[in-house]
């Protein structure tokens, strides 16, 4: 993924800003944002950002008016210690992209070597002449090792080039007065601790204010260097000789530990700096390149005749790999490790929009992110007991830790559909997996104690319906209302598929179920109970229209006045009040049609009538929705409108479509991206039965080729005029619900 | 009013602290907790609070997640310049309650003298007796003054008492971290600006920090002082010789003045002073007692046989009198003068609890109350701008300048019955004074301008009839809900009126009707649509059970376990989280029912299955509740229940049965009080046709005697086995809607 840019852009800043997150570097425990190694003129704008995945300071929020059971703390992801510092002087002219002539700049991520390359053809004020090339790696197989490496091409300098690295302890986080979306206060969260030097390895530990962990940040060059501490700050330089025509190569190893992960994180560091500065930079880049082949394996996907929108889609598809905590002590935060937007904290995103990449390439990334839930489970305990239920787990709507960290309940603890959310990511996992060892281990677990909130959610009414009350669902512009058909839906699915779990491991397992159900003590009243619940389940239904209804009130509501908003009143919830908003027929995001298409289990005729009733109402204001639009257009075989939602998915954050890119990669659209071709275009769902499609590929495309790692093997796709597949098992598929089994190679004509 | 206690009670600091509220002093101008003037032991937790109706500093209001439209600031009362201060010592023996032995001790609110007596028989550590005491007055005939007389009566002494007076300017407010009730930071709102010291008289200026308002309290004495300023307090003593058997007289004359109502609050407040000081303190007491038997002449109650209910009964009477602004820069706030909790806001509370007394009673105050939502109106129409509405006013839920000061707005803003409400007591206060000249100046722009809100909040359905979404009701244990039976009902009720007057002040008073219409560009078709709406207005209605339902879901939701909730839970609100609440069947206080005391105008049978249906539902954990419930109750001629919710509204603040005294009186409650006699026992309703009364005394009553106001003349009422009544012009009324007209004197049989 390339940009470039003129550094006398009048948007220069703000396009820097952008490109800081775009070309972020992340391998899912450590996020470098690209920021320049020298930085920006005075004056520009920066958010130099590096961020460890789970590391979180704690802060307080506070409210206009408190309530019982509001969060009063919450965390908040960490600014560590800056060691992207690297200053180039050619006697005694320092490089900077703001001095002098930028000839030529050329700035990509490459996603299939997983580095950052900047690379800037300078003519200095005085008419040196050289061309710097920085690459930047977040390394996939030592997570916690950074490599910066310089090569400096001189074309016409013949002298010393001063090479001065730094590693900075004074760091702040990012704030904002003025947007909703990024932390208005707590800029100051870590303490540096200690330093030390030793031989030519520099490190500085520092802590949290709060939450009292520490990050040690350790250093060592590929060139001898003096080093000098003063403030909290070490830096340390050498002189190295250049000639006209000649280059120099310069390595920094970067090496990040936290004391969440390590006993010692200080002499942990240490250990991985030695072990790592043996080799070149070249053997991790290599290292970094076999890594990413394993992974582009299955995850490639192809489009012919369209290398951006291959490219763009690979893009997306990587940012998710480097988003994604690698272990269970962390998860995919809305930004991915790229900015601070919503202060690095976890949400429903990830086991709705991100999870289906990993459960279809990548199962064993998918098991250790479906695992949060689990290692966190005793704190979703704790909260039900404080939402008044008397047992169960509430899943908090947002968090680092496992805590509640959301301020502002009606968009955030009233969304209890994350507790279904979150066992709907579980069952797709198991049924592509076929993983019986991880639901024994986790997932069961998880499932009976987030189901046992909707017994106590929802009730039966006089006519034994079960209704939920006071909920909120995935649309955040209609808030606390009752039998929101998301919620409900997927309550149903969670409940049935936790009834029909327990039965099946009782018969299959019985062993590993009974020790599960003394655990949490699962009884057979309460199973019945479930299976009653979901069976009785309302899901509120118009029959005039043909629609289900978003809740039991949305039809009675007046629509929002469209014509009289004018475009900079987008997106809506910064220009109106909640209340406003909240009684008129307004979505800011799909609901019913994301449970339509998650669960796929609605007659045709519905599908387009609820899609052609709510498609207009909604303003994709979040940017978790045009994706949902385009799977659910493809699923109704309107495959121009599935397209254009998808080029908006594909470059929300390549155009900065909502303007806050630069707080980060939105990476449940990232998620989504990838969605829209598997879920969309070639119509994939998973169900009990196996795997089935309901291809509809747009016109504007030829073929698309991907892969999917089926209980361990690979899967291959190439959907065109034909739907093609390849299996290294054989296996059994659906197509427009018709079956086949696949031995080796199948294709079918889907068109005339 | 009169209580006792010992200095030895245990729990003496909580009594002292709830005292400290009983035995204020007020005259809706200034108001003056009952702190010992000499202060207390160490140790002993106090708060001293002088405060100015309407005199507020700004403060922020900070959320855990913003959102637009939320107010960012809220005004909060100031605690003022503490003039209470007055040490005494005798012979270097200084007098406290908590040394030596109180022989004896006597405290009382005299509220037909207006004013509040501390008398101590005390016997010092060295065998001192003397007898002191101290009389406090907030003066009715000049609200800037408060006076302070003290009387000390030796019974063993001879020799000199050390009279000591202080004026200090360091002053804080009260804070409370753990109760949503009371402020949680804000303490220190004012800075001393100036002080001066001119012959006998001082004087203290103080500035507000954020609201740059000034207060100066300015004092004089009887005796000569000699002063000292120190970090801003005046000292001033003198030594009054004093022999056994022998008294002396001390008085404190102490004028608050500030620069909303006083261009020059300081000149202001030494012109006062010179003048009151002018006088003794005799003079002022007596005018006083002029004042008071003026007032009382339409305001007491008397309750034959039970002189403690009639106490009591008087007390709530004479805080109401003492807690209203008597100009239109103020009103009544939550806790009158008596306290800070809820920060000194005025709510609905005014509208609906208080101004009911003053309507009946005293139609000048009753109309500068009234005023105060007119002098505010264009805080209130840009606030319905910034919450979406393209023109009218949006009321402030809570506020003292004008300005939204809700920072949770579920339960703040989203209740937009005040609109109705404060239209509702516009068209009583019509109908009893047909003051129409209050009307043509005041009352119907701020009718017209509220009932415009309901056009755009509302809409028509499909089957034409007219819904109002997303509100919520007087309940607060239910939020933001469709169709709220009260809110519609109350619509209902102002739209019919403002379309009512407007045609009727249109052939009356054209020309001064005309100028309105021209003001605030009233047009036909938006009458013509207010009408429409009123007709089409959906309140929601059970056929099956005869009830009106207090929302469009209400009825669905699963009833409160009030059987698995101990005592010590409640209120609720302190103890479960608001969606745990939202969604079941309780109430915090009456909502349906509210709405069935106010407009009468539903059937018997409805009345009666409607109040069985909610009462059992709610939890009165809102002090605005029970007097409804007792007024319903006695409608529906279920006496026995009536006069128990009496006896409790009753008692609410005398016995501390919310447990928050300390922070302030109950005002609204103390309207209820009233509430629960003239609309309850009485069965008053003020119609369009006059006077309506269904009577139904409690069996535990003899007999209850009051009087009314109507259109300027006495109406006195006898309720006992008969109805009778009293004019001094001829009136119509109706008694259980038979229609009488009394000349003179009118006695009606109502029981067997």
């Amino acid at each position: 993924m390339k940009k470039t840019f003129k550094s006398n852009d009048e948007n220069l800043n703000e396009k820097l800003l952008v490109e800081e997150t775009l070309f972020s570097t992340a391998n899912g425990y450590i996020g470098l944002r690209a920021n320049f190694e020298e930085g920006y003129a005075s004056g520009f704008d920066t958010i130099r950002g590096t961020y460890i995945n789970g590391f979180y300071d704690v802060i307080d929020i506070t409210y206009g008016e408190s309530a019982y059971g509001f969060p009063t703390t919450a965390q908040k992801i960490v600014n560590v210690i800056d060691g992207q510092g690297i200053r180039l002087a050619f006697d005694e002219e320092e490089f900077s992209f703001f001095d002098g002539e930028i000839v030529g700049v050329d700035r990509k991520l490459d996603i299939y070597n997983g580095k950052a390359i900047r690379k800037v053809h300078w003519r200095s004020p005085s008419g040196i002449e050289v061309i710097i090339k920085f690459s930047r790696m977040t390394s996939f197989t030592k997570l916690e090792l950074c490599i910066i490496h310089i090569e400096v091409e001189s074309i016409n300098f013949d002298g010393k080039i001063k090479i001065t690295s730094f590693l900075d302890g004074n760091v702040t986080n990012y704030t904002n007065q003025n947007d909703p979306r990024v932390a208005s206060s707590h800029a100051s969260l870590l303490n540096v601790v200690s330093e030390l030097q030793h031989k030519d390895t520099i490190q500085m530990t520092s802590t949290t204010k709060r939450s009292n962990i520490k990050v040690s940040a350790t250093a060592c060059h590929s060139r001898k260097m003096e080093t000098s501490y003063h403030k909290n700050v070490f830096e340390s330089f050498c002189y190295a000789p250049i000639e006209a025509g000649k280059s120099i190569e310069f390595t920094k190893y970067l090496v990040y530990t936290d004391s969440i992960r390590h006993e010692n994180c200080s002499q942990e560091g240490l250990k991985i700096i030695k072990a790592a500065s043996k080799h070149l930079a070249e053997y991790w880049f290599k290292n970094q390149i076999n890594y990413l082949n394993d992974f582009w394996r299955f995850s490639m996907i192809t489009v012919e005749d369209h290398p951006d929108i291959e490219e763009a889609l690979n893009y997306s598809v990587y940012q998710l790999l480097a988003s994604a905590g690698k272990e269970p002590h962390s998860n995919i935060s809305a930004k991915g490790l790229s900015g601070e937007g919503y202060e690095g904290h976890y949400f429903w995103d990830t086991e709705v929009y991100m999870l289906p990449f990993f459960t279809l390439t990548n199962p064993l990334i998918a098991r250790n992110l479906l695992r949060f839930r689990y290692e966190t489970l005793n704190y979703s305990r704790e909260r039900a007991l404080q939402m008044g239920h008397q047992r169960g787990a509430k899943i908090p709507w947002r968090t680092i830790s496992g805590t509640e960290c959301s301020g502002y309940f009606p968009a955030g603890s009233a969304q209890y559909h994350i507790n279904a959310d979150v066992a709907y990511s579980n069952i797709q996992y198991f049924l592509i997996s076929n993983d019986i060892q991880y639901m024994l281990d986790y997932g069961l677990e998880v499932l009976v104690e987030t189901a046992r909130i909707w017994l106590d959610m929802g009730h039966f009414t006089d006519n034994n319906r079960f209704m939920i009350q006071a909920v909120t669902g995935p649309d955040e512009y209609t808030a606390i209302v009752n039998n929101n058909y998301y919620t409900n839906s997927m309550a149903k699915y969670h409940l049935e598929w936790t009834v029909n779990l327990c039965h099946q491991l009782k018969k299959t397992h019985t062993k590993e179920y009974v020790k599960i159900q003394h655990k949490i003590n699962i009884t057979t009243s309460e199973l019945h109970d479930m299976a009653i619940a979901a069976n009785r389940m309302v899901l509120p239904y118009d029959e005039k229209l043909d629609i289900f209804l978003q809740d039991d009130s949305f039809k009675d509501k007046p629509t929002w006045n469209f014509e009289r908003t004018p475009k900079d009143k987008y997106p809506l919830l910064l220009h109106y009040h909640p209340l406003t908003i909240y009684r008129h027929k307004v979505l800011k995001q799909a609901d019913t049609m994301l449970s339509m298409i998650l669960l796929d289990n609605v007659k045709e005729s519905t599908y387009l009538n609820s899609y052609n009733y709510y498609e207009p109402l909604t303003t994709h204001d979040s940017s978790l929705s045009p994706c949902v639009h385009s799977i659910a257009a493809s699923r109704i075989r309107n495959s121009k409108v599935a397209y254009d939602f998808f080029m908006k998915t594909l470059r929300l954050d390549l155009d900065n479509l909502h303007h806050n890119t630069k707080d980060g990669l939105h990476i449940a659209n990232a998620g989504g991206a990838y969605m829209t071709v598997i879920y969309g275009f070639a119509g994939l769902r998973i169900k009990e039965g196996g795997l089935y499609f309901y291809p509809c590929l747009p016109d504007e495309m030829k073929s698309i080729i991907f892969g999917i790692n089926y209980q361990g093997s690979l899967v291959k796709i190439q959907l065109g005029k034909s739907f093609k597949i390849t299996v290294e098992k054989e296996m059994d598929i659906y197509i427009f619900d018709k079956h086949y089994t696949v031995v080796n190679h199948l294709e079918v004509q889907i068109y005339e």
